[in-house]
């Protein structure tokens, strides 16, 4: 296969040779055109031999651009290479006149912008691919000081949404056997508990009770698009650090009843918005189910980052939650045994209003995290008071995780409950302490 | 990688069979679904798991259909999945009225069709992309007797352009180490010069002077998208058997100078849109310049598949050459060496002529082989009589072949002109016969 | 792997030529050398890479040698490269004087014929260990001439039992997906039920109710060692040809209850004395065993190649069984239902009488595929009469099989017995038709 | 393939596990035997299946061995499985009096020691080989308290020369893409110049001017077996600081001049004594000059190990030279450039007369580094004092290193040279440094 992908990356390179060479010998003097007078000819009607030098040559100067260069390469695009309006406004009207089904598709491919077509040509070079996704990237960041670029920034995602299709990516399982380009960058991507150098990864990858699978997509054969990491345990855990800990004994896996989901990365924020997650979670059950059938039950461990964000947020609290807020907000770590044991429930109980009354703008959950497992049909099973006592843990909401369980038999009902209702599923512990609260 | 191949099938399977088990439990009564319900039922907005499970269910209920039934389905699908024109008609009014691109943008993703969306759901399951080619292949059988649906087969296309970009095709030498479930399928697929069997094939194949290159996808891993099969030899050829023969002498490829490029084939019926060819011969050229740097030229060895339906369509002749037509016309086999004599050079002003000046309704070469090659940037180079004396070559075109020459060095300024100005390059030969005639 | 392959082959026949341009350019003249003489040279002590040189510069002379000239080639390697006695003299004289351990050894050391050296330093050479085992199979013809050889056959086999000790090997299930190079040799080497055609090779390979399974070794990989043919069925067969019928019903194997071997081909008559069928059969049955744990039982569908000819050889039978032979001699094809009822009985009782009585030189059973399978531990369980109508099966054994079953429980005890004592493992019928006989 | 390993291995454990249970079901009591009785076992005539679960339950005890028991369980076996010395007595008698050719090569099967048999039998385990490896190097361990088991040495010496021939080596390339579980090998195995963790591996492997190549074996396919290091430079290098500095520019390898063999590893202990290194030179060279025609020169740099083993056996020196020692003795750090200047030309004639004048007990260069490139074609190029200043290049030879090159047109030459007749090939420098010392 990497045979192939080495014969192919060279024909690539000398096809778009050759093109350079036309290019280059052409009286249209290539060399003095800007990007995106480069990006007009490419969508001009020439061959596709001169289309890849121009592709490669195009991602090439963009990888040269500074930061205001790639803006207002962005801002042209964004101008140049929209819809043809004049046929639009023709088109619709005659619609609006004469409404006919297949006008109203017709519509589609006339209101196309574009830019489309310039992100598929681009394509064509070797590691295109890769490239539009790291374009992106820098798109995304531009969008904040231009938002009138989310509109090309819709192109990209459009395109991706449908390249990155769950149909076509492959799960593979990451362990000591697989090469080190790619370990290293398990090392760099992961956001959740963060990896310090190879010993630390080895305990990750190679133990014989931890896991870690991720997505890969044939484009992109050496980049991980997420990934997920999972230990094997004997019960629910209640501290991130019994998993993390580097001295603790190995568990034989056939003797494991639970598969903790500690964390889970996104790599590639040019893909910000195609959802892997969910497909990957469910699969990586399946795949644990099928290897090792004594596994009973599916938790995550995961952080409540949104917490203390939310009490910023100054929200209307009880009095007792309010008076809480107040003794916590100026901690710095773990408090002495005797705030914890005279904080305690009220802690669960601001929790547990939190995770089940806190809402976004949108209406659904504030917390992100549980607004991802609960959309995948996961069930909020149990608070963890001071379980993540790193300073990043104490930051984002004092050390607290939660487990969310996933249950085949009732992950459907609950995601169709939860989206159609808006209805969260949890444990009668967590239902219990919100009502009393 | 066929190893995670069989785990994610094996997975995706499983997942769907949780997903058919709920399906089954709900009070949905799936079972009682139509086709197109369960299609509307797949782009509501349930979870994943669920998700797959219907789309590996439509996609085997499509399976058993008939063709009156495939008719109607296509039908259903093409009205009940088409745009939301209320709001389409809504949107299209305001941006009539207060015109801003961001608007005209819009008006894009809101005139897409649901059919988009329905057939980015199928592709999930596993195996989905060759069902929804399978799926297309039918469908076009179908827009004959019902135009209407022509409109169905743009959301297919569309589709169809964005997943099989070039950029994510590979190219693989087909060969005798090939896996015989690949080989069969060439056999299969073989569309100009048929293989009888596999002793045949392993001439094709596995002799040192010639070559079969494929595109495939990587996820229609056994199915080849288009194939060229290519003959290394010491000059042009003049005759397709010299090509085919079985009892030939091998030639050393170190010491060829000419590739010949004596049949393509596009395998997929499915994908009929998505022009491979182009790529295909320019990849495989530089595969073998590569390779063999002794090689200095690169040819076909081309049908003329249109010549008898063009006279059949009589055009207007000169008297000599309408004359030569009605001598050959009622001929069945290669006529003896006297008629050859006599009318051996006002064939070659025939088919010069039609080579030349006659033209489709669009204004090309009327015949399509002859457009492909010069739309790629191919040389007309020599025409060859009574080339290929099978009854398939005598009857399509009195067993007339072409070369065409693809030389890198002009093959862009070829394409321009052809396609800006409809000239076609040719040899000072087949223009002085036509000047002639 | 095969990209290293061909690296590999390239350094080496680079190696290999530096070696042969100083060969040609030394003063040793060596294009006059023949052949052994090259050996003289190859085991002098001289470095590797002309030592590669001459190895491959060996191999290919040897494999434009006739008949006559192979001949004096063995015999001349087995004149030359023996002992070096004078040495091997003194030390034994020495060892029988003064008999301490440490000089038996010695004496292994230095009775080591050199032929063994030589044989060790042409598989240096790429693609050497092929030419080795294709060099005895010539060897081996020529030990009936000139039974001197057999002692130089010795050293080959010596070296190939270490290089194909079974550790070394790896099994591979041949099926639809395996390329044609290997497809085509097992089509080649099936020695027992005729393979016609790619076709009738799919049915064995490529049906769900076959199976395929052969030994390779690294260096040979694309030649198998031996293969053997499996039917997965619902029942003991009797018939051959309710397992080779094109025509049939294909069982889905997770409903088969019996595994039958019923052809096993060795592939290379140069590996001949060195055994690989016991470990095949044993570690298919494991395989199949892990993939269908539905099967209950292992039998075979085997030929009886010696019956005929221990006919010939006029053994002592009882008048009974005389007079049938008798009649069953002259039959070419399959008697009429009138002979086959009568001689029913005793036909059963002289195959019993044959396959538990009649024994060979050694004192073991005649048969050699009934030596072979109660070898390793299989008992004899049922006796089928008429089973081979072909006109193969009715030359050697009137169409007569028989199954044998490996019983994983029994194979140990019964292997001891047949090795130790002789005894034969059968079922009750059988015993009771030879008791009675 | 690694899937087929995994299934093998499974396979085999259950192959082994029946032995097993067999074993434990029978009479014999296995579990009292102890080791050496099961080594009995094992070779007495019992079936396979038996014999595999033996092997790994004799490999399996073996690991638990404590060194003592070891060296008792060597001597067992150099006792029991030795030569069947009655039947050779007769035999070799017979010989004496009779003495044809055929019982010379008699002689050598029946002085064959029973435990090369045994290992071969071992052998059959899965991973066996690797155990048998490791068991050789505690076997070498023994040697130097009980010499009489260096006998028992050579039948592990005997078997693995031919299982390890080189023609069943594969050579491969360690880069950045290879698995982690060989990459940490190298860390550990390399013993020449330290690697200190992975930041330096990287340096070593995925820089574009370094390259390490390694010699693999089917049977241990996680394990390298030596490997080299290359570094890619403009200069024949008198610094190793200059190829292993971490902070040093990257050459582009298409305009190297000259490849240095910086490093070679002999990563198995247990395979002692069979010789990888030349051949691996010789294909490395290969495979650069294939992919990097800019390469001229093929040089080392290379440690003098022996030096200071050799003045401190107190050789016979001329005044000079034994003043300078005098002098040199008692550093133990770089001296100043006042002693560096003084002693200059000195400490090269001391150099000059070691590499060429000082001999071991059989004659041959005493260093054995200098032993190892003569011996393989290469010319003794450069001296470098101050070379590698590190603390163990200072203790072994006071910094000094020596390039030797490898110059393919006189590299067998040179051999032969130094083989039969002792000559070093040398630069003219060297040999003027020498004779005027």
């Amino acid at each position: 296969m990497s045979r192939w992908t080495n014969i192919i990356e060279d024909l690539l390179s000398r096809v778009s040779d050759i093109g350079n060479t036309i290019l280059v010998n052409s009286n249209t003097d290539s060399e003095k055109l800007c990007l995106s007078q480069k990006c007009l000819a490419l969508l001009s009607n020439v061959g596709e031999a001169t289309g890849l030098a121009r592709s490669r040559d195009i991602l090439e100067d963009y990888k040269k651009l500074d930061k205001s260069e790639q803006l207002a390469f962005f801002q042209q695009v964004y101008t140049d290479f929209g819809v043809d309006e004049a046929l639009l406004r023709k088109t619709v009207n005659e619609w609006l006149l004469h409404p006919k089904k297949i006008e109203a598709r017709q519509i589609h491919s006339l209101s196309e912008p574009r830019s489309q077509e310039l992100i598929r040509r681009l394509n064509l070079a070797y590691g295109g691919t890769a490239s539009l996704v790291k374009m992106r990237e820098d798109l995304l960041q531009h969008t904040k000081e231009d938002p009138s670029l989310l509109a090309l920034d819709k192109d990209f995602q459009h395109l991706f949404t449908s390249w990155f299709n769950n149909g076509f990516l492959r799960l593979e399982r990451i362990n000591w056997s697989t090469p080190a380009t790619i370990l290293e960058k398990v090392i760099a991507y992961e956001a959740v508990h963060e990896i310090q150098g190879w010993d630390e990864l080895r305990l990750r990858v190679a133990a014989n009770d931890r896991r870690l699978y991720a997505f890969f997509h044939p484009s992109l054969s050496d980049e991980p698009l997420i990934f997920v990491e999972v230990a094997l345990t004997n019960d629910m855990p209640d501290q991130i650090s019994s998993i993390l800990a580097g001295d603790r004994e190995s568990l034989d896996p056939h003797f494991a009843t639970t598969a903790v989901f500690y964390s889970i990365s996104n790599c590639q924020t040019g893909l910000r918005g195609i959802s892997f997650g969910n497909f990957l979670i469910k699969q990586v059950v399946e795949e644990l189910k099928r290897e090792l059938p004594n596994l009973k039950r599916f938790v995550t461990m995961s952080p409540v980052p949104g917490l203390r964000r939310w009490i910023d947020s100054k929200p209307t609290l009880n009095k007792n939650m309010q008076s809480l807020v107040n003794e916590l907000t100026p901690l710095t770590s773990k408090p002495d045994n005797a705030f914890i044991e005279k904080n305690h429930h009220s802690l669960y109980q601001l929790v547990s209003y939190y995770l089940l009354e806190a809402k976004n703008k949108k209406g659904g959950p504030f917390d992100p995290v549980s607004k991802f497992h609960l959309g995948n049909g996961a069930r909020l099973e149990q608070i963890n008071l001071w379980a993540d006592n790193s300073k990043r843990g104490f930051s984002g909401s004092w050390g607290i995780m939660v487990n969310y369980e996933y249950d085949l038999n009732s992950i459907e009902i609950n995601h169709e409950h939860f989206l159609r209702e808006g209805i969260i599923s949890t444990s009668p512990t967590i239902k219990r302490l919100n009502k009393n609260s």
